[in-house]
């Protein structure tokens, strides 16, 4: 019997396919799961494969993926195309804190993508500094669902929130150190913002902020 | 100077409504925030206002207000009517897995109706009996907002959310002992979901999760 | 023996004068402690003292002490003048997020007033609803040194750091629920600040926070 | 004297032997005892030795082993042959929710293999598509006793304990990262599963699940 | 739409009995549900059910429960015989490290006792005096199953199954102060043991315990 | 069969009688505790007995009990001398932090007195005020063992171990709030002392720590 | 767009410059970081720099950048002058209780002496042996702010705090195993210090508190 | 100034001599204190030196060190000798679980040895095999303190000090995965012993252990 039965009909089911979690997968494993993909014609979205993984990969594979370092994804069937640099925003908006940040953000840019999705990344605007977010208040307001990734303390969330009428989704980071090691910090401060409504996902978990802006994006398309 | 200043223009400006978290205050300063409401015409939420704060308030205030136990909620300027017994679902659904769920539940509920939405509450459909769920599945199927709340181990978070395409907004109740104990299991079981894109509020903030829901209804008015 | 020996010296040696925890001491105790204060001739200030407690003490002691219930403080030995309402601001400002931290504001507002110190207290400019904070930033930026009262998600150390240039002193409050219980939240994203030099108080500590604030206040007079 | 002592007669007094947990040994540590064993012409279980102590160990000690990587497991005396593929099941039966959750799950049914005790293992069964499970429901409520590993949320643990009538032993797995980070999550959902009489082992304890299992199949015996 | 869905088929799915956990609930609530047993003709269990709450109930009610102050059960429907005082044991056996983990052993043996099961308990065998233990051993011995209850450091979970064959489900108590508070101390040393195959339950968790044991008597009846 | 069975050959056999934990127990149990105690002509003591638990107790057991609210102990079999005023130190010296640690630090006095030991106990020297405690460094270095209560941060345990060559028991405190809440600060300062060879008990484990205390006098008397 | 924008106005609105956090960047982001601040002619500090992440920059920058190893800083612009080795201290003054606390101790040295203020380290004051701390009394007492770094049980904060009038800036580290793993025992005792006023930073956050000691020096010029 | 300064006098003060915890040094560091020492022709033990540590210390000074890897000690000026193979213990015996708590079990051992006492170490009598320690019996009641040094539930503690009327010191290890990872059940174990007096250090504190032992057998001798 196979170790793996991937859920084909996630994506019609759910809204979103199945994605492979690569980070406690041994290189095995992962590429029996790209054989079965490819073998049904399937495009496929890999997470948390850390450079020394995907390293290990059969040379044949690591040619067949579209990967990309800093969010630690690979494409499997084509790579996504960028969004254009200013586009006006009709969909998702994703917002960073800090650079230290954009390794989650672009996992959530890169799986909106693979769904379809241009979401541009706003990046460096965090509280320390309100000018540089001021600065971004019309293309923040313009969104329609809105993902906030932040480390540390975490406040950009509750102070996006606080700005915009869009449905905002919390991606806190383990950016930090200390008593924000890990991410703990952020996440919690996440869960209990001032600013009603803001919605959190795991700490680092780009993949599922996306997947919620995705579904948020198809309440409007019903 | 007041102690106080209510956001009155936050529902303009975000979608929701300011409600006035009522646990931590004092009988004196929830009356003087009363004050301020009523002076000014506005209609008012408060939540966490537990029974024995209730009776502390005056007289006066409590026959003006719509208060309701079970939620720890209070309305002034009139209640909200109760959703009809079956009716089609058009916008949230709220599933609360066993019966000591439906305080929170009902927070979120109350929350929904004060501004406009009206939502049924399914209760016990915990996975220990998963024939429970199985027979709401088409009721589940079409809502276009989900809020599922439960204590414990918070299993129903995943299972309803590898159901349905819409939004699941998981609401982690404190329903629960030993390690249990104040909702922190499940809490983090919405969290780390193996169904992708369920989002996540703090525990017992059924106030917060109508707030997203609502937020979540206007991506697709707009 | 005696149970207790007052630090007499201290307010020469550290610049502030020993005060008395009550929260873990019994109505005796606390009583006796009293009694060599007046012995002495001493004022006295009496932190963390529970309108319970301090219905227990002696008629004679609660009829010598000025008792504020919201802060839990009474001083032995005549009340503090308040500040008068609209003071240029030559000293300590504080900033409290919502009206739930009050009680936290004004324990260093009266441990300030102990001393000598007038501090105007500044409520309900929570991050959700900037344009709060905004319409106080003249009297912020005023200030020689901010204490900064927030619970749940604490975002506001933040945001009024990265405005100002005179020192900020953070005080988590307790006020939340679920992962901000207790005031673990706010601390902690206190401690981890992207604003550079937040110095930190534990949690509801707000008489060690004006205990900091006159030892910073004493560095610019000497 | 010797540093280690062997308890031979566990097997006899408890129904199952003592195993040697390799991780905290040093590999001179570890060589002794399969001396100690190999001397008494005794068989014995390693567990949580890792490849790279493996590879650490003597060359001659290398030979005699049966090192299986994925679990982490090594027997001394001989290797126990694999369940065969589809047999009616009469004993335990192995649920692994995902790919990832295979080495513990791999760990308890070499451990199972080592004492006489055929297990299959199914895999990938988690709850975000109940199709795989209710696919296999057959199987399950034919074996007499489960062990199912989980990792991230562990909302498996409650599906199929509500689903079966013969004991479940959940056995959490450190598959996740953020808030499931070492196990913590499903260990926990574990504990406060809705359905009743979920039994638990610590995070990762293939070899203790097994145990539990081996006990309780005996009661059948007896 | 009800408020409440009891799961009636569950002990025939699983061999136990659905319980209705009563410490979140009101008063109302659990009238209600008693209301809908007794019109369906069923028994019932409660658990965790205070002598505050049971006060509360209607008085009808409390007549028609036998309810049992220290294990904080109730039974509707007729209570279950006590088991004769030194019986041969044939099935479940309850030890106790101290008179303080009654509580939790009683509510495991009022379920047994429910479900048809006598089950005699074993107190104040504590590892401090291992005489006592020992005086018992031949009793231990014969038991099917045996269910350990313990708080403090729970150093008995691991003596006693290190004595016996039999599966040892530990069952650890709240019993305890400072690091042992709330039983997480007892929790962790029964999750960690180093006797192999203990089977551990969430804190208090008696009513658990004993669903446990009755699906391993299961076992040798099938 | 009776619920307890008391370990009266633990003072022989290890140097300490057993007590009774009175906090997790019912008037009910503690009285027949009691009544077999008396029945066989022994002492007893009472430890962590709240004035509430003392006053439910039947006033005949009330009336032969040597109660002490304040270290929560009572002694069955007459009450222990205190110790001179100020007696050359022969054996344990107990330092407290502070007046609050006053409940912890009689618990062990009383446990001593029971015992045969006197034990003096010197309050209010804690480290915020050094002078206070060198003024008392005579009295410490006569000592030969001590037992130092604190809460809060506990710094006091290192200071005094690093003046003294007598063995140092360190008894941390619930004394303290926010991060210090339950004692855990003092704690884990305790353990992780920079004075070499700090032994800790558990927080306010009074009688623990003069359990410690009587073993090591023991030491010097073989 | 750029990845980051650098709030080059956060030395004139808050009185210190914006530093870069390295450790959670990549090569290439901190490369183009100091790319363009070098373009801007702008000096910059960088911190938790780690040796492996300055081996990995370009050979350019490495040349051009003042790499302190221990401290984990780097100055681009020119490195600040080492304090003179006994100056009258007017201004900030560095404790550090051990050898191991000095990484943290360089942090803030250097950051302040990156703002121009010359800051001497005293090192190895441990409360073990106090003798060595009173033998710095006179310096102590001279300085106008004091930043105190300890790690284990963080005992040296309460003891200078009870000894001068200055501010006391905590700084706690991750020194320390067992319990002190990672800092949490030293930050725990800086923040519920018996000392009042103390001021608490993040565990290893020298960059913060001399960020706060710059402030705090602000309000003497005035 | 030197970054450090030994505190020589502290065995005359204290009875023990300082030791230098190596971990967070760096080389050079340890290397200074070392020439510092030699200078002072004074003998120094080393802890938590790491092979790794040790192999980057100049050669010098690796000649001159007797290190052990196991325990990662070194000590400058001559080994002690070990202690005869079965002497009568007239002072310490250590006592550790398994074979992996022995690397903290020899830092006890050594570090007593460096003090002049020889104390033996039993292995491998962990209570899942209770035999093995009753074996021992005899020895363990022979010696005037015991250091029992346990990892995973750390049951060992108190079972011994059950047996015994010597002082027992219990040494947790930071040996077990999963709840029991980097020994935090053992230490609460310890902490929460049922059997009275059980004195704890900090976890792998095996030099606080044998620091503790001196100072208890030093009371004997006064």
């Amino acid at each position: 019997m196979s170790d793996f039965t991937l859920d084909w009909e996630r994506e019609a089911r759910t809204g979103v396919a199945e994605a492979v979690l690569c980070e406690p997968k041994t290189p095995a494993q992962i590429a029996a799961i790209l054989e079965t993909a490819a073998t049904n014609g399937a495009r496929l979205l890999l997470t948390r494969l850390s450079p020394a993984q995907h390293d290990e990969l059969p040379e044949t594979w690591r040619a067949r993926l579209d990967f990309d370092a800093l969010s630690r994804t690979a494409i499997l069937g084509g790579a996504p195309p960028d969004p254009p640099p200013d586009p006006p925003i009709e969909g998702a908006l994703i917002v960073a804190a800090g650079t230290a940040d954009l390794g989650a953000a672009r996992e959530a840019a890169r799986t909106l993508a693979f769904h379809g999705h241009a979401a541009p990344v706003i990046a460096d605007v965090g509280v320390a500094g309100l000018w540089r977010l001021n600065a971004q208040l019309g293309r923040l307001r313009d969104a329609r669902v809105l993902i906030v990734a932040a480390g540390m303390e975490g406040a950009l969330f509750s102070v996006v929130a606080g700005l915009v009428a869009a449905p905002v989704i919390a991606l806190p980071t383990s950016v930090g150190y200390g008593v924000a090691s890990g991410g703990a910090a952020a996440l919690n401060a996440a869960l209990s913002s001032c600013a009603p409504g803001v919605m959190v996902m795991n700490v680092d978990n780009g993949f599922g902020a996306a997947a919620a802006a995705i579904k948020i994006l198809g309440v409007g398309r019903r």
